[in-house]
């Protein structure tokens, strides 16, 4: 007997799947799962596939939602003039957390990267130029991740929209508030000096 | 719209609540699950339910198992003459992967605690003086953690069935081998020179 009962291994099994879930994580985890009384597993169990039914993505924005069209695309107080442009709806979550931006958003599903053959036409972009058409926007701001992949992703967006006279920015980059500047990767430092601004 | 909609805010939740998960952990896993296509998520949801339903406590040995009496008690291959006791069933799971224990488990799904109000007859102690009346044994390792509670229980267990002239032994304490004798605690080392061996 070196093994797990079968249906404690196969909730093992599944619990190691997700990520930054190890084995011993998910050991500790089932475990626990196993020692809480019915209905809390039940809960659990449910919220799973609740969500997974539930939540759907907007056909406007492409956000993560429970209505269509999302929260945010059809809130009649936030400015339908200006869009943000994020690979993914935790970004959005993130954006929203400043509680400063006050425009909509675009959801990319991803980033354009021809290393893992991921092109414009795979992700989320062609809604993004129709609702352009449509729209009366006047910024995009780009708030892809500031590595090589949303860089590109950037640039492409850039050069796709600019010639339709919308105006395209893209959020800064630069030494994290409370960071240190000794620490600071040369990549940053320089991002942080070119976007230096007069005080 | 700062906050999640409600099937997802709800996943969040649940899964906030698994031990050493945090909010931005099941934040995550949350987004996680809501990738994945609909089986996974649902293999996932009955994983949970499964094995809730189908895990037990052996009703000899008080490990969890899905048969009873379990694969390890009713293994004729195994040395009914000697006892190991432990406080979970994960420490079973523990002592079974250095393969080297060939005895039969007992588990006290805790140990005595008076901090925590927690006494003797709150743990699973009065099926082992059964089966110490019952059976032939001959030695009883006492496997609870070294720590006060885990001692505490140890010496309670030596002397409520020593009189019954069953051999009670303990597990070693002493340096992790790979350790560092510079940086182990003194009641570790103390311990450990306490134990020492003739070579």
């Amino acid at each position: 007997m070196r093994q797990y009962p079968k249906p404690l291994a196969k909730l093992i099994n599944e619990l190691s799947k997700l990520p930054g879930i190890g084995t011993k994580s998910a050991q500790r985890l089932a475990f626990h799962i196993l020692s809480l009384d019915d209905r809390e597993a039940e809960q659990l169990a449910d919220a799973i596939t609740t969500a997974k039914r539930e939540m759907k993505y907007c056909s406007v924005c492409g956000n993560l939602t429970d209505e269509d069209p999302c929260a945010i695309c059809s809130d009649p107080t936030r400015k339908d003039d200006v869009i943000c442009v994020v690979e993914s709806p935790r970004d959005v979550m993130a954006m929203e957390r400043i509680k400063e931006f006050n425009g909509l958003y675009h959801v990319l599903h991803g980033v354009i990267s021809p290393m893992e053959g991921i092109g414009p036409e795979d992700i989320n972009l062609k809604s993004l130029v129709q609702r352009l058409q449509q729209g009366d926007v006047k910024e995009l701001i780009i708030a892809t991740n500031p590595n090589i992949e949303g860089e590109a992703t950037a640039m492409y967006i850039a050069r796709l929209i600019k010639p339709a006279g919308i105006k395209v920015t893209r959020i800064a980059h630069g030494i994290p508030v409370g960071g240190d500047l000794e620490y600071a990767d040369e990549v940053t430092l320089l991002k942080s000096l070119e976007g230096r601004r007069e005080l």
